[in-house]
C-alpha cells in the first residue's frame, strides 16, 4: 500500500511519466546500437581504446566505429560518416577535438540518433567565450535534432546489464541493483573500482560533466523509476537548474535511498569544480540543508559513498534499533570494545545493554575475568574456539534488544594465534549465523598483516550479503547513515497514516 | 637554545631527576634478563608461548623459565621458584593464575628484582571486593619489596631495540623512533601490527592495563626525557591522578609531539573500559580541554593515531603553510582536485594558489583542455608520461607558495592504462624528487583493484621516508594534527623570545 502510495506521488511530482522516461533512456542505457566517433588505426588512440572496450565486454548490439579515413579495424569497417551507417543508431560516442563536433551533430540529426555522448572536453569548464559558444551550438542542434546530449567531458553511460562498459578502460562488472549519477567521470571510475573491490554491484551508473542537456535532475529522475534501481549514489559538483534538482530528489527519496556527495562545499575545491565541469558551487550549508529536507543521504568523502551503498545494497531499509558489538575473537577485545563502544554512541547509534539473562548466559560461557559482557561483548575468553565464538554470538544474535551485530575481525591477529583451518570454520560459522537467523550481520575487518587472506574473506562475506568495512568508525557511519534513512522514511509512514 | 631551555623546564617539573628515571625504567625496558613464571610442557601455554617469543625474537639477556614443577623446556631448565635463580633477575613476567600471586611477590623481593609485569588478569577490573584486595596486596608487597609493577592485567614491555618483543606472539618490528604507552594490550598489539603494515618503527612501547603501580604518568616521564623516543603515542581509558598526567604532559608536550587517543569518551565506552581495565572514567570535554591546554594532539581512533605516529615519524615539526595537492597521475584529476581541495580545506589546510608564474609553465605544458592547474593540478593531460608528469612535479614543488605537497596516486588506475615498468618509472621519480628538493612530500594511494602492488610501492614510499595514507581524509587529518603541533610550538617560542 505504501508502495502504491508513494509510486502515485512520483507520477504526479515528475515531470515526465513513466513511459516518457522509459522512452527517453531506454536508448541510453540499453541502445541497441553504438557509434564510436574517433576511432583509427592507432591502437593508443582513444576511440580505438573505446571501441575494444566495448567489444570485449560482450556488447549484444551492432558497433559502429567511425572516421573518415575509413579501413577496418578489429574486423569491424570503419565508416567515413555517421549518414553512412546502414542501420538505426541509438547511441553515439563521441571522442573528437571540439572543433569537428559541430558538423558531426548536424548527421547526428540526419540519422535520427536518441543520444550523443561528448567524451571532448574543453567547453564551458574553460570558462572562455568559445566554450560556451560551442555548448550553446551543441545544445541548439539537439534541440532541433530531436536527440539528447550526455556532457559535454565525460564517460557517459555504464550498464553491466547490457553490457555498456564504464570508459575506455572496458571495465564491466556483475549487474547489480546500485545506480550512480556523477558529474566527474573520475569519481565514476574510482566508485566502479570500489564496485569491485568491495562487493558492490551497479546496475548502471553514467557520468554526465558539463551536463549542458542531461543533468543529475533528468538522470535522478529516470533512475527513480526504473525498478531495478534500488538505490542511488550522486556525485555533484553543481548544477544548472537547483529547482528542478530538489523536487526530483524529494520526489525520489520517499521511494529509493539517494546518496549525495556535494563537492566543491568550500572555496578551495569550489575553484576546482570550476575547471573541472564548468561548475558555479553554491554555499555547502545550503545544499545539506536541501538534503535533509529531501530525505537525501549526504556524504562527505567517496569512501563513505562507497560504504553507503554497500549497506544499502543488502539492508535497504532497517526497522531495528539495538546494536551489539563483538570484538577479540582470539585477543584484543578489551580496546576494541572500549573503542567501538565510543564510535558507534559517537554516531547515535544504541549499543544496547543485553538483558540480563544473556549476560548471565556469556558469563558462563566464558567466565567474568578478561571478559567484557554487557555489549560491547569481548569473546577472547572463547580462545579461539569456534564452538563458544558460535554459541556466545547466538546468545547475542537472539537477545531481544540486539536488531543487528557488528562484529570486528582482526584477520592479522587471528592468523597470528589460530591456525587456517580454524579461522576458516570461524567464518563460515558468521556465514551459517547470517542465514540461520536473518538478523542483519556487518563485518569490521581491518587491514594489516594478512592481507591477501582479509580479501578473500571479504568476498565470501559479500557473497553472502554480509557487508564489509574497513573500520568500526566506517561501519558506524554507514549503519548511521542505514538509521538516518529508515527513519526519514518511518517518519514518511506516520505522517501519511 | 630552546632545545636546552625545554630540557630545563623537564628537569624542573618531572618529579624524578633524568637519573632517577633512566636508573628505574632501563631494568624494565633494556632487561639484562627475564623470568617467565607460569611455564609449562605444554607448548600452547600462554607462559610456555611467551619464553618461545622471546627466543625467537634473539634476545640476547638470560631467560628463566619457573615452574614449580621443575623440568626442561626449549634446551632451558625450568627453575623451581624465583629463588631459584642463580643471577640477578631485572623483569619478571608473570602468567600464573590470580590465586598464586602473593606468594610470588615475596620471592621478587627476596631476588631483588626491579620489575614485575602482570600478564594475568582478575583483580580490579573485575568490581568486585576480592579483586581490589588483591590490587592492594600487590602494591603493599611491591613498596616493601622495592619493585615497581607493571599491570596486571597487560602486555607489558615492548623494545625492538631490546630484542624484546610484544606479547605472546613474540612480534617484533625493526627499531625506530616512535614510542607507544597503551593502557590496552589489545589497542597496543594493533599499533604494533599497523607498525608493521605502514611502515611505523617503534623505539618501545608499554602496555599497562590496570596500572596499579607504574601509570601513564610514570611512562610518559620517561619517554620524554628517552632521546630515542621522538613521538609518543598514547591510549588511555582512565588513571589513578589526573593531576600527575596533567603535569607530565604540560612538561612532556613541548619537546616532543604526544598523540592520545582517550577512549570511554561515551557511556557506552565508559561502561566498557570499566570491565576492561577497572578505569573510572570522567568526561571526555574535560580530557579534551586538559590536551589542549598541553598542546597535546587528540586523536579519536586508532586508524589516526597510526596515521599520526606515521607523519610524525617523517616530519616531526613542519615549519611551513602551503600545501599542493597533485591528482589524476593518468586519469581521473577532475573529481579528485574538487574532493581533495574540498577535504584540505575542511581541515584547515592551506592549498595556496601557484603563482602565475607556475601556472603559466604548467598551461604550456599540460594544455589548458581536461586540465586544473590552479591548485589541486590534475595533470592528467600528460597521459602517464613519467618526464612531463616529473616537469609538472618540479614546477609545483619549486612553486614559492608550496611547502608541502600531497599526490594522490590511484594505484588500480595507473595499472588499468600503463605499462608496469612506466608506473615503476613514476614511483621511483617521486622518490628522486623527494630526495632531491627535501621538500615534504606525503602519498595517498587509495585501496582497490592491485592490492599487492600498492603493498609493494607504500613500502617503497617508506624507505624513503615518504609517508603514505590510504585516503585524502586521513592525509589531511595527518597533516592537520602535525600543523597543529608546529603551531603550538611556535606559540611557545614566541612566549619565550
Amino acid at each position: 500500500l505504501h508502495h502504491l502510495l508513494f509510486w502515485d506521488k512520483i507520477k504526479y511530482m515528475l515531470e515526465y511519466t513513466r513511459e516518457q522516461l522509459w522512452q527517453q533512456f531506454l536508448p541510453l542505457f540499453y541502445p541497441k546500437s553504438i557509434a564510436i566517433v574517433g576511432v583509427s588505426h592507432n591502437p593508443l588512440k582513444i576511440g580505438t581504446l573505446w571501441l575494444k572496450g566495448i567489444i570485449d565486454a560482450g556488447f549484444p548490439g551492432r558497433i559502429f566505429p567511425v572516421n573518415p579515413r575509413g579501413g577496418e579495424i578489429f574486423g569491424l569497417k570503419i565508416l567515413p560518416s555517421l549518414r553512412d551507417i546502414p542501420e538505426i543508431v541509438d547511441y553515439v560516442i563521441v571522442t573528437i577535438p571540439r572543433e569537428n563536433v559541430s558538423g558531426l551533430l548536424d548527421d547526428c540529426a540526419a540519422k535520427n540518433v536518441k543520444a550523443v555522448h561528448f567524451f571532448t572536453a574543453g567547453f564551458g569548464e574553460l570558462n572562455d567565450v568559445a566554450g560556451y559558444r560551442l555548448e550553446s551550438i551543441l545544445l541548439e542542434k539537439a534541440r532541433h535534432g530531436g536527440f539528447r546530449i550526455i556532457g559535454p567531458n565525460c564517460i557517459g553511460v555504464y550498464c553491466p546489464e547490457a553490457r555498456v562498459p564504464y570508459g575506455p578502460a572496458g571495465k564491466i562488472g556483475k549487474s547489480g541493483s546500485v545506480g550512480f549519477i556523477s558529474q566527474s567521470g573520475g569519481i565514476g571510475e574510482k566508485l566502479v573500482e570500489l564496485g569491485f573491490a568491495r562487493g558492490i554491484h551497479y546496475n548502471k551508473g553514467i557520468s554526465f560533466g558539463n551536463g549542458i542537456d542531461l543533468d543529475s535532475a533528468d538522470f535522478l529522475q529516470y533512475m527513480g523509476v526504473d525498478p531495478a534501481v534500488s538505490v542511488i549514489g550522486m556525485y555533484i559538483e553543481g548544477t544548472r537548474d537547483g529547482r528542478r534538482l530538489l523536487k526530483a530528489m524529494t520526489t525520489v527519496a520517499p521511494v529509493k535511498p539517494i546518496v549525495a556527495l556535494k563537492a566543491g562545499r568550500t572555496e578551495t575545491g569550489a575553484v576546482a569544480a570550476r575547471s573541472h565541469t564548468g561548475s558555479l558551487t553554491s554555499a555547502a550549508a545550503i545544499w545539506s540543508a536541501m538534503f535533509r529536507q529531501c530525505g537525501v543521504i549526504e556524504v562527505h568523502n567517496i569512501d563513505e559513498m562507497a560504504d553507503s551503498l554497500l549497506i544499502f545494497q543488502f539492508l535497504r531499509e532497517w526497522d531495528g534499533r539495538g546494536i551489539a558489538i563483538i570484538g577479540g575473537l582470539i585477543d584484543g577485545g578489551g580496546g576494541i570494545s572500549v573503542t567501538a563502544g565510543d564510535v558507534c554512541a559517537e554516531h547515535g547509534l544504541d549499543v544496547m545493554p543485553l538483558t540480563l539473562e544473556t549476560q548471565q548466559e556469556l558469563s558462563q560461557l566464558l567466565g567474568r575475568v578478561g571478559s567484557i559482557l554487557h555489549n560491547p561483548v569481548d569473546v577472547s575468553q572463547a580462545n579461539g574456539n569456534p564452538a563458544i565464538i558460535k554459541k556466545a554470538l547466538e546468545l547475542v544474535i537472539n537477545d531481544p534488544n540486539i536488531d543487528l551485530t557488528i562484529i570486528q575481525e582482526d584477520i592479522g591477529i587471528l592468523h597470528k594465534y589460530l591456525p587456517e583451518v580454524i579461522v576458516s570454520e570461524i567464518n563460515a560459522m558468521f556465514i551459517d549465523l547470517k542465514a540461520k537467523y536473518h538478523k542483519p550481520m556487518v563485518m569490521v575487518l581491518p587491514p594489516g598483516l594478512a592481507e591477501a587472506e582479509r580479501g578473500q574473506i571479504e568476498q565470501e562475506f559479500n557473497k553472502a550479503s554480509i557487508p564489509v568495512f574497513p573500520s568500526m568508525e566506517r561501519a558506524a557511519k554507514a549503519i548511521a547513515n542505514l538509521k538516518y534513512y529508515s527513519s526519514f522514511k518511518q517518519g514518511l509512514r506516520n505522517y501519511n497514516d
